[in-house]
């Protein structure tokens, strides 16, 4: 460290760093919202255990969790509870308060001034606009890819028309939501042939899948030539094209929502300047960032890993700022249920970056001016370049 | 970190906290013994490297290792020696006392109360009571599948009948034993099909295997289908069941023993209800953790990594604690042999658990009886609930 | 950490380490030349973006990375700026002092002593001897086995004498360079049959090869049966393979060229004795330190890793102290082209062992001599051993 001289005001950046975050109205650019009706303590304790799809055989052991920690600390003090209160004592005070005021509780202080809500999974839960007249700011939707095929699906008369009539529907989608979500990742993984499927075939896959329907509900869409063709879809809208990636249900193979298994479709021209959102990532985060920096069109975030990791957080926001260039790195909380995921994707981000860039602010490795800078391109100015500014 | 008032009794808690974890009775649910004879200073330096099969060119080198470097600073004063004295002096002063004076000296500080013993490599190596006789506390026996397996078949006068007698020599040892531990990461890795074999093919595999019996001794088992048959029957015995993950020996693929290549296993009905214990795990801790929330199943520990990282182990200790439930983490050892790696699995964990867990108390994301709490789980407890009151 | 009395000389140990790594004049085993021509603006900004190969889109954005801002902070003062210098001024004071002054500010601090420059990829950068003139030391040649092979290509009147010619020519080069580079990672990546082609295989591939060869120019080399070839040629010679391994830029599959997939490699005889040296290793330092631990031969560095991190590199740094021996780790910069690399691959290098080492005799895990020992070792002596006392 020759030549670093110690900074007397080091603490003083850090202060300053920290009111700097603090004020900084995010734009949550993946979240999804909140439960409409009041949740027993059985499923609040499941919904804090993303990765587990049965039911859990103790739910208490939900709450010996980084998450259920971190909602003990961070959320107990908004019910007017002491920090690391009881789990009993906090599930009897959220059903005294009722969902709706504990979400009016913990959403206000997110100080998030947009969500961008993926509203393919909304059964139970609040729409954009009423996320954002509990939470504040605007709501914005984000349509997911396979909700809009299966809801397509059922109402065509000649399935063998799936491409097109989809195409259409994706069109028309572009121009009211701020961008697509694929969940790809839950229904075949990456580890499948990734280039654009023949037109023949993905008649012959939707006439399949149409044999399926039942009542005039389709199956699960998870056949790959389906699955891929709409994100070629969604690709020719060049709207903004998230894509789960990593840490998720147990529903999906881990090893096969590696990002790296995206390098070749990146390649490929129908990717050129159409933003691709690497979403959480965990645990490939290093692996995103070198993708945000070889490819001009991938960005990332770390949504749902800070939440879920608790203390741990911190090392998540960390390692999405090694490889990937700034101005590839987003702010979400992925959080969907309970409005404490909503709270502390938004409390402990704050906390992680002031943590993580004051450090370097106080190492002298960087400027204060930087810093703050970067928290406010990463917190939020990325995310209106991408997707509202296109 | 809004609302978080400096702690002024931080250091304080971090002192109760160490009290309390060095005065913890651990249970190390997977040790080898010590050995039973003295060692030249060639045997112990090759037992400093875990992963070269061959002898060292030069095993001063060893030495100048994470673990080397820890046997100096936590051994030598048990041996009435300065911390990081010499290599030299160390063995020599080693051989002056002896190994069994090496061994009492170095594991009785480590208390721990309980010793659960892989007794299937034990060549020159205490049993679990001679282990127990020498450390204090009680020892168990853990039951190596395939070291099982090899002894049952010189016996066998019909091979095609393998699949029945090893159940149930099996079963017989889920009465005296505490569970079971598969070494099939070393034999052939997880990149294999792990569905359970069709009676014929193991019959089939049990003949050929058979075929190789040279004055009554079986060759190394290593056909995937009698060791995924194997797995079955400890499954169905109920018992604990231990898996070696991840780093071990050269002779192994490291790629291949990547928790996330059972996840098909762990998905399947003859899995529920059996608890699958993950072992060492590195470096793929942040993907066992993930199954341990993904799977009611599976637990994990660092064993093994804690002393081979020495002064980089509290990493993987703080890994471990990301998304796995707490009550899915336990402390092992992996020692064997030397008794120097009895005492730093012991010494290192506590020393890890005291800094990361004492670091979440200072930083107020953790109460202090959490702390506690959770390090009583991971140090005891949680062996004791898994093996003991099944 | 019973037993540990707090050091109350521990800040003087880092002094004290801190100026004994300043002193140390360092073996770079790993860099390529500086540019020999003034840069503009674009091509710098692309140059501080390793992993693109299409020219940047706004090359402002290239800046706002952890490279950016290492080289705003530590290389302005050596242009006469204030560290953290707005990039527009930091580049218009570049193009006043000239590439030639530039190199020759940022290069004498770096204190390296040796050059141990790959000479494959050389157009518009110093030789060997042009580099050491400028910064000081010695040049020394690293002979890039793809480069050779493509030289030899159009001088054959018979391809089928391919191997016999290359071998020659690899023989030949041994005698005056210090080892061979191969940058099989980018042509084919380690996901292929790595064991010795057969001849026939061989004089096979030649033959279609050469049949490309167009005004006497060889087309790129990227048959992986070649590719193998050439290894075993550098093999053959007994001097020290350099390998890239992990990140480098997009045209490499980052998941083909894990050093987990050399493991079959590494266990063939035609490796023994040989040092193989694994270079830059992001995100796989892990899985390079169990290679280097389990096999005599493997070494490995984090250059390039170093410089591209910035202020999150000393993480890298102690990823590579893990389970490699610290005789097997090694410190290289991989810079290419413009001088800041060069002069942050030691900076930071620096910056980061003192950091690592000294947090580690603060907390009284390592020895203070043990700390100065190994930054020598692996900043100078094991370069010395490897590649000049061999």
């Amino acid at each position: 460290m020759v030549g670093v001289s110690a900074d007397a005001s080091a603490s003083g950046a850090t202060a300053a760093l920290r009111e700097h975050v603090e004020r900084l109205g995010l734009v949550d650019h993946h979240v999804h919202g909140t439960w409409t009706a009041d949740a027993d303590p059985v499923r609040l304790a499941n919904a804090l255990n993303e990765a587990d799809t049965a039911p859990l055989a103790d739910p208490r052991t939900a709450w010996d969790t980084q998450l259920g920690f971190a909602v003990r600390r961070w959320c107990a003090p908004l019910l007017d509870l002491e920090p690391h209160v009881a789990p009993e004592a906090y599930v009897a005070r959220r059903a005294e308060l009722g969902e709706e005021e504990v979400a009016r509780r913990l959403l206000r202080p997110t100080n998030v001034d947009a969500w961008f809500v993926d509203t393919g999974w909304s059964t139970g839960l609040t729409s954009p606009d009423g996320l954002a007249a509990l939470g504040g700011g605007t709501g914005h939707e984000v349509v997911r890819l396979e909700t809009l095929a299966e809801q397509l699906l059922p109402t065509l008369d000649d399935p063998s028309s799936w491409a097109e009539a989809f195409g259409a529907r994706v069109e028309e989608a572009a121009r009211t939501s701020v961008g697509f979500k694929s969940v790809i990742a839950y229904r075949c993984g990456f580890a499948v042939d990734l280039a654009p499927p023949a037109p023949r075939a993905v008649a012959e896959a939707a006439r399949r899948w149409h044999a399926g329907v039942v009542d005039g509900r389709a199956p699960r869409l998870d056949d790959p030539v389906l699955l891929v063709a709409g994100l070629y879809a969604a690709l020719r809208t060049r709207r903004p094209l998230q894509l789960h990636v990593g840490f998720g249900d147990r529903d999906l193979d881990l090893a096969a929502v590696d990002p790296l298994l995206l390098t070749g479709l990146l390649r490929r021209d129908e990717v050129r300047g159409v933003p691709v959102m690497l979403l959480h990532c965990y645990p490939y985060e290093r692996a995103a960032g070198y993708l945000a920096q070889a490819f001009e069109e991938v960005h990332l975030d770390v949504g749902l890993t800070t939440h879920f990791l608790g203390a741990r957080g911190v090392g998540a926001v960390a390692r999405s700022l090694e490889l990937a260039p700034f101005h590839k790195v987003l702010y979400s909380s992925d959080a969907a249920g309970p409005a404490e995921l909503h709270h502390l994707g938004a409390r402990l981000w704050r906390n992680a970056v002031v943590s993580v860039l004051g450090g370097w602010v106080e190492q002298g490795e960087w400027s204060a001016g930087d810093a703050a800078r970067v928290a406010t391109m990463v917190g939020r100015d990325n995310a209106r370049r991408v997707y509202l500014d296109a």
